[in-house]
């Protein structure tokens, strides 16, 4: 259609420039990424965000783009916002969300009304005032659970091991749902581990990596549990927000889910015996697993993206040792807006 | 550690004789059967309904038992209610759900309430309260959706056509969490179209089947979407209950899930023409799809029953035609509780 590739810039800037692209989540980490993606492509961007405290948005994590993006403060939750804030919009990115797993636990319902009931909220509003607009859900490999075979695909099951896992595996099939029934061109990606900048530093409850990074730079002590023998896949956020525009770039994504992945697979303790040298601080401890946590814990896990890199040409770009110094790079210098 | 062997009344009788038995949505079609056998079994059953008139509670489905039974009106999505009724049961038949697939659809919230929030509910409850009742949650085939491969087995991929199915699957979910998080010996079972007495007759929101039988009865016409041809699995009431109480019975089968299954599958247009030779009026019309059907239409579906055949040594043992039988005596009889 535009003669480029499809996995340039030019071939994505000539899809978005001057479209309207609604971020929900959109102040939060991989939200405010997209934006400055979406921006950089001649977007006309809309992010909503309900900025509540315990959650990852941060309105310093647009400051750099902030005249060029359009902020309406409003909850997922609430439909008649949704209703109004669908309308007139090309593209949305579903990026809102509860991410704490140990939180799902703990406050159950409340991850459902972000992660179920929120959804069915914005397909509503889709469906009754946009019904063309695409959509991309922000799905996770919490949704598969325990891994039965290495790496794990698409055609998984998914058995979460916690109710944040399982509110996002039906937040996903409504997606599916509606598109199916209704005919909204709706796509779904499952993200693995995500880390860069603009990520919640404030405590530990979105991901142990972001948290090894704050506690190595501020040169104290890493605790992992067990051996830190278990591996993972980690994706910089930068090819995580690229693959999220490709997806709704192309129309054959319509109906379909894509996993994410890296590179190759690292062991909790390489990564974190990694992140302490780049940071040129902190230590490392080996101590037992708590319970809350054992129950929940899902042994080695990562992806494969064979699909999205069929489909789409995307694959990572950044490794990890690169990335990792960006991010450690990035929060040095932008420390007092995240501690 | 009774003697006697695991698939006949006299163990089930010694498992359930005293015991305490709570069954939510126990005045439905498949919780007041569930009722019955357990009364027979001498158990002491609670029934919670919410008696909401569009669903299928119906106080003539216990009247025969009335005098052997406590009924307590209630609704499950509320967790005063809930937090009491659990305690002091041994046995939690979770049978409380909307399961019209078309209503899903039209008010898809109410469905998530009811069949995902109460779960968390009843959960929540156990979890406080009486965190070592056995229970089993009421699953159905349309967590599947469209069949991959025939019989489809509880490996199969869980991808629902409707919100109902996604509502099914979460509210699956979380009883499989509570169980390997907190304990809680939940299990699971997935049911296909079960028929029989004591069925909701009103309207035919809940099962084609049902409907078939009271248009046959009435001596009215039977429509068939297309051809007919669609190929079904039906299981006869007393089959699905005898499944439950052997479920509960077995410790095995704590973080289980189970299909059931039957003999054979049919064709929508083969049990439609015995229906009207068993009820000896009626008659059969082929129509085209309504849209909104067709949209959520699954094609040949029929399970597979091996798990359960194997752990419990459960089959199904009334066939179509005595099932049918009995079926249309019933409600030939009771016509003016139903219709």
């Amino acid at each position: 259609m535009t003669g480029y590739p499809k996995d340039t810039e030019e071939y994505l800037r000539q899809i978005y420039r001057g479209r309207p692209c609604l971020i929900t989540g959109g102040l939060g980490f991989i939200g405010s990424n997209l934006a400055h993606i979406l921006v950089k492509l001649g977007a006309k961007v809309t992010i909503v965000d309900s900025l509540i405290p315990a959650y990852g948005g941060n309105l310093f994590n647009i400051s750099d783009i902030r005249d060029k993006v359009h902020i309406n403060i409003a909850d997922v939750r609430d439909p008649h916002s949704m209703n109004v804030l669908v309308q007139g919009m090309d593209f949305i990115f579903n990026m809102a969300g509860q991410v704490s797993h140990i939180d799902s636990m703990i406050d159950p319902t409340t991850d459902l009304d972000i992660n179920c009931r929120s959804q069915l909220t914005i397909l509503e509003a889709l469906r009754h005032h946009n019904p063309t607009a695409r959509i991309v859900f922000a799905g996770t490999r919490g949704q598969y659970g325990r891994a039965r075979y290495l790496p794990v695909d698409e055609d998984h099951l998914t058995i979460p091991t916690d109710v944040n896992g399982i509110n996002k595996v039906a937040g996903e099939l409504y997606h599916l749902v509606y598109q199916s029934v209704y005919g909204i061109p709706a796509c779904s990606i499952r993200m693995t581990n995500t880390y860069g900048p603009r990520h919640l530093m404030k405590n530990s409850r979105q991901g142990f990596l972001a948290w090894f990074v704050r506690l190595a730079i501020d040169g104290e002590e890493i605790s992992i549990y067990g051996d830190g023998s278990q591996k993972r896949d980690f994706v910089y956020v930068d090819d995580v927000v690229r693959a999220l525009v490709m997806l709704l770039a192309d129309e054959n994504t319509v109906g379909q889910v894509y996993n994410l992945g890296s590179m190759e697979p690292v062991s909790v303790r390489q990564i974190a015996e990694m992140v302490i040298e780049i940071a040129g601080s902190g230590s490392l401890r080996l101590i037992a697993w708590p319970e809350d946590k054992k129950a929940i814990e899902i042994g080695d896990y990562y992806s494969s993206y064979e699909k999205i890199k069929r489909d789409l040409a995307w694959k990572p770009t950044i490794d990890l040792r690169e990335g990792l110094e960006r991010t450690v790079s990035y929060y040095k210098e932008h420390k007092e807006h995240y501690w």
